[in-house]
């Protein structure tokens, strides 16, 4: 009874064809960007070169540097800023993960072995420093002022809202709105800075980053909760399937916060008892899944991301209407959507 | 037998007369930065500054940021600039130390319980992390692009210099060479960088930032031949009293490097299981002690910590004879000659 929902397999590829469309757009910039990765990293210590392409070789969608690429584009931008900011926010967003898996204790990532697995935590927590590192060299190369602090702020609001997590963690006085906040800050602020570089670098008006930025954000907080709500809507796919890795954390996520609120006694008490109480036994997961799914929680939190994607759809209207925007637009769509 | 010193109350009292002088020549400006670095860790989450504060008054040194501001001092700087940077360098520092405990699994530093005895290695990583964002939020509010690279690729090559020490771990295949190679690395590019900035923001012409650069390696590397050292000088002092942290956690540092190096066939053994087996058995480290002792490698060791310490000082004579010159010579004198 884990197996919630059975794939569309029409609806997801018309969705694909969404995500499609983004790396067709950036294609060009994005194997620029890959390759400046790749020279990044490269180090005359064999070991960081190694754990840091583990972890980049995984495949991970890229979707931060392919916004940042396509919003540059859309902003007309003819310069060669965009890869080195592409480049930055990937090094951000991995030397998280490298941080996360460590304090998650976890052991897959991408469907492989987690690095901390594989090489220990130190290696984790020095290879993690090491790419943030690279992530300030590379934005100090750009030499603008104004991209550079929203970078650096960036990086610390990002770190804050990881911290303001873990904190919450076996927690269920935490309430939707504080949840928001903390994804807001420990993944939308990425989404939005990455978005925004792209005006800022093109020197395009105000009113055209902070739009950007409002996409951005917007675009990543349905992204998270998106993210969050795939942990417990498993799905008969054998590279997606979920294994429930929030829920054995003790993670306090959207659909457990709001199936605890929805919930009647007995329900309440199987969530304090999993994630308060941390006592588990076998079976936990499907039955969560199963009040999650009673609750009409998926259906609901999908609303909630639609309407993230909203805003973030209405912000970009001020631009000229052209491929790179249609793009940008649909992206909005694939996010709420997928189911990978 | 651990006990191979026993302290001279007057030359130690004579020698920690010179880092006083450090200490007065800087007291005003290092009140504001010790202000800075309270205002910086201030934060909405309570646990960072619970976290950040526990490391920070903890009483280091201080001795990078103070170093930066009597290089400041030295070439007549009137601004305030270096504050900021002064901070900054704690700042990276600081969130070294906190990674390094995680990566060490150490319990004790300066004498009180880690970050990561008390709260875990996951508040050690994030909350390190914060630090760092926070040391570039403040290189980056200086305003000023030599600055900025030279403090973001020392941050690069302190990590990297971590990553290596890492790797020699438990080795003795380690040579002095490989292990001078990442103290520089890991300690005396920040000390380096730290003097270096003094005349970067001062304006003054290359010949004195590559002096104050110069002079900042070279203590720096005798700073940490020191420190490695000092891990093996047991003295007969409750607070200085060391318990060997080096020795147990199979750091190939300069004192065992030699050690082996110059030892019989049993001596090689016991460093070879002790330290490249780790099969410890009690009174491995009075053992690893003495030996160090009968093959004379503290003495040895202290000469060429004198070494570097004289190029520090040549490195400085181009300045003008005065106060702040003075004094930064003398802090050679002490940082060779601590026993602490």
């Amino acid at each position: 009874m884990a197996l919630l929902y059975k794939i569309d397999t029409n609806k997801d590829l018309e969705n694909q064809k969404k995500f499609t469309q983004l790396n067709q757009l950036v294609s060009y910039d994005l194997a620029k960007v890959n390759d400046l990765i790749k020279k990044k990293v490269k180090n005359h210590i064999p070991f960081i070169e190694i754990v840091a392409k583990h972890l980049i070789n995984a495949g991970g969608k890229r979707i931060r540097p392919m916004l940042c690429l396509a919003s540059a584009k859309l902003c007309d931008y003819k310069g060669k800023k965009d890869i080195e900011l592409a480049a930055c926010v990937e090094f951000i967003h991995t030397a998280t993960l490298l941080h996360d898996d460590v304090v998650d204790n976890s052991n897959k990532r991408r469907g492989v072995d987690t690095a901390n697995k594989i090489w220990g935590n130190k290696g984790s927590v020095l290879v993690g420093d090491f790419l943030l590192s690279k992530s300030f060299e590379l934005m100090i190369s750009i030499k603008q002022s104004n991209v550079l602090k929203i970078l650096s702020e960036t990086a610390s609001t990002l770190i804050q809202g990881e911290i303001s997590q873990l904190l919450t963690n076996n927690d269920f006085s935490t309430t939707e709105d504080s949840y928001l906040e903390i994804i807001k800050s420990k993944t939308a602020k990425l989404f939005s800075t990455s978005c925004q570089v792209g005006a800022l670098i093109s020197k395009k008006p105000k009113i055209y980053s902070n739009a950007l930025n409002s996409y951005g954000v917007n675009l990543g907080m349905a992204f998270q909760i998106i993210d969050d709500l795939l942990d417990y809507k498993s799905i008969e796919s054998e590279t997606g399937k979920k294994i429930g890795n929030d829920f054995n954390e003790g993670k306090v996520t959207l659909p457990i916060i709001i199936a605890f609120h929805r919930g009647n006694n007995e329900e309440r008490n199987f969530w304090i008892r999993t994630i308060q109480k941390k006592q588990k036994k076998s079976g936990d997961f499907e039955k969560a899944c199963n009040y999650i799914n009673k609750r009409n929680i998926i259906d609901d939190i999908q609303k909630r991301a639609v309407h993230f994607g909203s805003v973030a759809k209405d912000a970009l209207e001020i631009f000229p209407n052209r491929k790179e925007k249609k793009v940008l637009l649909d992206i909005v769509d694939f996010i709420v959507n997928r189911n990978f």
